[in-house]
């Protein structure tokens, strides 16, 4: 068997590509620059992620096209990402639009080449910041579109074994799996010391303390 | 009224583009540079055709990374483009796998961002090569996926003029809009002078022969 994993070099999709290969999936890991602040960060942090677990290939894919639609601060410099505020209503302006439709896109003519059984996408919608692009619904049409948009005999399955699960639920999977945790790297902001506020380091820090563990990476002074 | 149009350069995709433009829309023309073996005369092409028409925006996007993958003739320079032969079974050399997705998603992200209304893609079932990107039901399942995976408020159509007809159709329509053919480019084989037997150039001269007028370009001696 063998599986595309999108690696962002974060926990969740770290934890992911982890799960896929103890499912004994082969794994091709797709990695994307996609001109967002932390991207030497995250490419550094899914390069060692996906050399320790041993994957078969690894792919980096640049999407740097996004930048020049704009509309998101992870990608536009001039706005600045929001930090984490529990009264906001609304998206977050980290929101990229249709990213995942992107991210899924190139998956699949990836895996109709490479002839995988499946793609592996760490979406999630509990703890989420309402992305809708990571809503199970629209997961559900994607793959209706690879079914109709592949060739016959070609069966892409899309896996999100994460799509109900808490962060903190996700964590636990990972410590079980041995996850190196200190190599991943989640914060939308900074590329030396997580920031701590954006909604990416609250969801983290969040998760390691809801299970009671120390998160390994460093944090910024408050 | 906005419009985002998938603009090739070739003879539908210019076709869309004036039609779009004749609905009263505001066009935003959004080429694809993918590493195919005419990259740079569709390149010209399309902008030579955006110029003329007028659009408010022409956006050229490199998806490079298909070649990567390979598995198509088209941008894998190790595998011929097959010649059109009306015995074949099965899909040509020339599919990309999952081009239109790749195409349709990158279009979303920019629609939304845009604020556009529409998404104008000139795909045909009929006369074509068994694309299944260009399938009617391929088409529905990625509405479906746009309406799921944007904003709650943005609603964005995707339009397909030509889903039902045929080539010599969108020829009649496109010669009643004044396209100037003479600018647009279809072979898949050949920069300078059209091959004449790809499938790309073998339905197009069919579509020219089917209403009895002479196609602007040049083709290469038989």
């Amino acid at each position: 068997m063998r599986a595309i994993c999108l690696l962002s070099g974060g926990m969740d999709s770290s934890t992911l590509a982890y799960l896929a290969k103890s499912e004994g999936y082969e794994i091709i890991a797709l990695h994307f620059n996609y001109g967002q602040r932390t991207e030497q960060r995250e490419r550094n942090a899914s390069r060692t992620i996906a050399s320790l677990l041993g994957v078969a290939e690894f792919i980096e894919v640049d999407i740097g096209f996004l930048t020049r639609f704009g509309g998101s601060s992870l990608i536009d410099p001039s706005i600045p990402v929001e930090e984490f505020d529990v009264s906001r209503t609304g998206l977050p302006n980290t929101y990229v639009p249709f990213r995942n439709g992107n991210l899924l896109s190139i998956a699949t003519s990836c895996a109709e080449v490479r002839q995988a059984d499946a793609i592996f996408i760490g979406v999630q919608s509990q703890d989420y910041s309402g992305y809708p692009d990571c809503r199970p619904r629209f997961i559900a049409a994607f793959q209706q579109a690879i079914d109709l948009g592949t060739r016959d005999e070609t069966k892409i399955r899309l896996i999100t074994p994460f799509l109900h699960l808490t962060k903190s639920d996700i964590l636990r999977t990972g410590l079980r799996l041995g996850v190196p945790y200190e190599h991943t790297w989640s914060c939308y902001q900074n590329n030396e010391q997580a920031c701590g506020r954006c909604g990416a380091c609250h969801f983290r820090k969040a998760a390691f303390a809801g299970i009671g563990r120390r998160d390994p990476i460093r944090y910024s002074p408050e």
